[in-house]
C-alpha cells in the first residue's frame, strides 16, 4: 500500500470551487486543497494561522491595509486573528493548498452562503 | 512589505545538502526546506507527525517495510513514533519540504554527525 499523495491527482478529481477536500492530516493540522475563482468572504480565524500555497494560477490574498500576489510555486501565511479574503484575477481559477488547524472553519465566525462545513477527504 | 514566500527562491539560497533552513512557521509548525542527496539516518519522532513534499527530484521514503517513491509534486506523511530513512537515488539531488513541530529534532533521539540543531531561517 502506498500512502504517497499526489497533489494533481487530489485536484483532478473534482471542479466545484470553494469547496475544500482534506487530503491528509499531520497532527492536529490539515491540508485541504480548493479550486477557486472570483471572490470569497471576509473572515478571520482565532483557532490558528493558516498557510496557503498556490498550486496553479495566481492567488491575490487580500488584508485591509493590502493585497498580496501569491504566484505557483509560492505560499503565504496568514496570521490567526488577521482578517483576510482571498479572491483570483477576474475569471481565472486558482488551485491551492491550505495547511491549518482540524478545527479551523472554513470562514471563522462569519456564516455565509459559501461557508463549507465538513471537507470530504480524497 | 510582502509576507510572499517564494520556495525556489528560498532553495536558490544554499547549496548544502541535508542542512534544512526553516522558511514559515505556522503555529506551532515549521515548514522547513533541505537539498539531500544520498542516504540520511534511521530515527523516528516521538513529537509528532512529519509531512514531505518533493519540489524537486525524487524522495525515497525507506520504512522498515518498505520504501515509497515520492516523485516531484507529491507528498507523505511519515506517523510519529514511526523510524524512517530518506533516501536519494544513487547521485541524485531532492528539493524537500518538510512540515512538522518546531519541537521536532532533526534526527529524533538519535545523535549522529549528519544531526543539525538549529535551522538557520531564510
Amino acid at each position: 500500500m502506498s500512502n504517497t499523495i499526489n497533489i494533481s491527482s487530489k485536484l483532478s478529481q473534482f471542479s466545484d470551487q470553494w469547496c475544500p477536500r482534506r487530503i491528509a492530516t499531520v497532527d492536529d493540522m490539515q491540508v485541504i486543497v480548493a479550486k477557486i475563482s472570483g471572490e470569497f468572504v471576509w473572515h478571520s480565524h482565532d483557532t490558528g494561522d493558516e498557510m496557503f500555497f498556490v498550486q496553479k494560477g495566481t492567488l491575490l490574498m487580500q488584508f485591509r491595509d493590502r493585497t498580496e500576489t501569491v504566484s505557483e510555486g509560492e505560499m503565504i501565511v496568514v496570521p490567526a486573528g488577521v482578517e483576510h479574503c482571498p479572491k483570483t484575477n477576474d475569471g481565472q481559477e486558482c488551485h491551492i493548498l491550505v495547511f491549518e488547524k482540524l478545527a479551523t472553519k472554513h470562514t471563522g465566525d462569519v456564516d455565509h452562503e459559501m461557508t463549507v462545513s465538513e471537507y470530504p477527504e480524497i
